[in-house]
């Protein structure tokens, strides 16, 4: 009914493009981020001609799927989101549903419907803030905080890939070396909460790593992800070892069982965004207690409205809510801060790749995204408050065109430098 | 912060208005509908001369807390709801919080700060939609169908409250009562769906009401409620006897455990507007396995952007969605449709006390609100659609100033006409 609305301001063209920029050698544990990271560039156009951004993985599968979804999306009114989901179901009926998750193998449960429906909800969004001049936070109840508090996101890491320049950040594949990390990180962008990807080095290293961070910065919250590296037995040894040291411990082990497991034992919150990765998986999380704290992502959560649905959960589950964070340019970063300045609720400085992404390289005009003190304030710009620079968005598809990189496979990337490597959950 | 922001709308003033309309002797598991309906109309006014309207309980109680509410919103942006329940805590933490609930003792649990929230959320959306120039549907992700569904709403009732007139639909004391009271309804206003207020004869002849309805209307989906008027074995026989005649069985027996054991038992799904009655009540329900159905209802559920919550909440955790009502005028109705048209899985038609009310007595504007085929089309003006007459507002509040009733007391009321009477649950 929505289309006959005298009011209707329907969809008339969406445009995805695929874009390339570059990523420096960050380890984890099913391998090591490849030269480029790509994601895909949603301008969604209405009849009025107002055009809204998304932005979402860049995998040749999620992009087939996306061009479904936008298909299907041409004539919906936009101020119809809750219409998007089940046109984009009967759009993705006919595929497969094979790969293009986005995250390498690391979580691979997520909702193809939701991840496809994400970028689109965002643009509609920008569309309707842009129509209606108020910012996206507006639509989504108003925001409670001025600015979106993020953590460091310490890597172990290669000084460069291989046959490469080195970046600014050298190597980091000792306790020293992650030290001196977070040390520069902290100084440029004033975190106050940090976070080590581990699931790289073994877990008496890692734990290490942590008491030095700890030493280093006494009252800095601090996590530990090792994405699931750790059998159940070891995620209880690090979890006491660990005790009155981290914030939250981020999906030691695989599945809901095992965390469950390791939950009843760790004296401390158990963080995931690998066991709980869909509304599907909630359920059964809250039945086996397998969780304390839930990583929203509105990239697999099906955008920024689900997104909040995901927050209400949370709070009426009792379960805290922190945000996961993929290499991403400044749309997403744009819409991560809307959805967190409008989420009351957020229990934890969010998570982002954004420091190790060159500066050079985006696809948004600089200057609404600054971070201040560790945060970013929210864009008070009509819709998501940020503009699309044409000329970058060719620059960084150019890069995709010629990079040959067409799917996030870090495991892949690994063995063809190390091929001894294997991505084995857990190892250890 | 979001005062400081240039483009906030502050809110200037907020009148709450008490009024008294008619209703008619309805008979339920507590007593029977006093002759007046008590309620309260917020105009909720920005620095721009913006009104938005919000429609909510009478008792005396929650006009006070109402009034702390009130007080605790001047000045807050109409665009930022998700602060007004922080603020609307803090305006409540020295209120004793007893009594107020708005439903006789019938619903006792649910959340004060959610019920003072709800008229102030629906009048800020009613804002933002006239400043905006969309329906509300639109703030909440748009209409997923253009007109919402009712059920008939059907009680046993007595002719007349002593000595006054008769209403036009007579008493209906018996089967037969409430089969005709049924077809004149259905004829009235075309509605596809029936729901039987219970708890007032013995079971057997409830029993027999809803198979007499079904005999006279074989397709027509039934609901019973006898508002926890029976043990859990009555409950059990009932539901068994009631076997593919029911579309659902509505809070047969009190409490979490009661209803888990019914429901292990019984054939049909059960549905509840008295054990689920807040977010606290969910994660209990959910663990006993209590209900298959929660009965929403924005006035408790704290406004139109909670409720949808709820609905998400219910989605994610495989348990359907319906709709709860009291006695109510047309702001309630209109904020009831917009919430509904926007609720993508709402599996059943909503309950309405609309029939009852005198269509001569409301506080908006007639028109915009019409039954058609048993569902109300969404009004696609600006906001919630419907304009506030403030002359019946002036009459419907002398009223209230003359009627002298003060707090819903069916039981007061009840045994004020059969002094031994007692509203004993189980009773049966
Ligand atoms: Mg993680
Ligand atoms: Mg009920």
């Amino acid at each position: 009914m929505t289309n006959n609305r005298f009011d209707a301001e329907r969809i008339t063209r969406i445009t995805i493009t695929p874009v390339a920029f570059h990523d420096p050698p960050l380890l984890n544990a099913v391998g090591v981020h490849e030269r480029w990271a790509l994601r895909s560039i949603v301008q969604l156009t209405t009849e009025s001609g107002i055009t809204g951004l998304g932005e979402s993985y860049g995998d040749e599968a999620h992009l087939r799927r996306l061009r479904h979804g936008a298909d299907a999306l041409i004539g919906a009114d936009v101020f119809a989101v809750n219409s998007f989901r089940p046109l984009i179901r009967q759009a993705l009926a006919a595929d497969s549903g094979v790969g293009g998750h986005g995250m390498s193998g690391m979580v691979t449960g997520s909702s193809t419907e939701d991840r496809v429906l994400s970028p689109f909800d965002v643009a509609a969004l920008d569309v309707q803030g842009k129509i209606l001049r108020r910012p996206v936070t507006d639509l989504l109840g108003g925001a409670v905080r001025a600015a979106v508090p993020f953590s460091g996101y310490l890597f172990y890491k290669w000084a460069a890939h291989p046959g490469a320049d080195g970046d600014i950040w050298g190597e980091a594949l000792t306790t020293a070396g992650i030290v001196e990390q977070a040390k520069t990180m902290v100084a440029d962008y004033g975190f106050d909460a940090l976070k080590l990807k581990g699931g790289v080095r073994p877990p008496d290293e890692e734990c290490a790593a942590i008491e030095a961070l700890r030493a280093e910065f006494p009252d800095m919250p601090l996590r530990l992800d090792p994405n699931a590296a750790w059998t159940v037995q070891t995620s209880i040894e690090i979890g006491e070892r660990l005790n009155g040291v981290l914030e939250y411990l981020e999906d030691p082990t695989p599945g809901l069982t095992g965390m469950a497991e390791v939950r009843r034992k760790a004296p401390m919150p158990l963080a995931t965004n690998m066991c709980v990765v869909s509304f599907d998986d909630i359920a059964p999380a809250v039945d086996a207690g397998s969780v304390d704290i839930i990583l929203s992502d509105h990239h697999f959560w099906g955008g920024l409205r689900r997104s909040q649905s995901l927050a209400a959960i949370t709070e009426t589950f009792d379960l805290g809510l922190s945000m996961h964070s993929n290499s991403h340019l400044g749309i997403s970063l744009a819409a991560m801060v809307h959805l967190a300045a409008a989420t009351p609720r957020l229990d934890y400085a969010c998570d982002t790749h954004w420091p190790w992404k060159d500066p050079a390289e985006d696809v948004v005009v600089p200057g609404t995204l600054e971070f201040s003190d560790g945060a970013v304030p929210v864009p008070t710009g009509a819709g998501l408050g940020v503009e699309l620079d044409e000329d970058a968005l060719g620059r960084l598809h150019e890069q995709y065109v010629r990079c040959g990189q067409r799917d996030r496979d870090d495991t892949g990337y690994m063995q063809s430098i190390e091929p001894d490597f294997r991505p084995v959950t857990p190892r250890w």
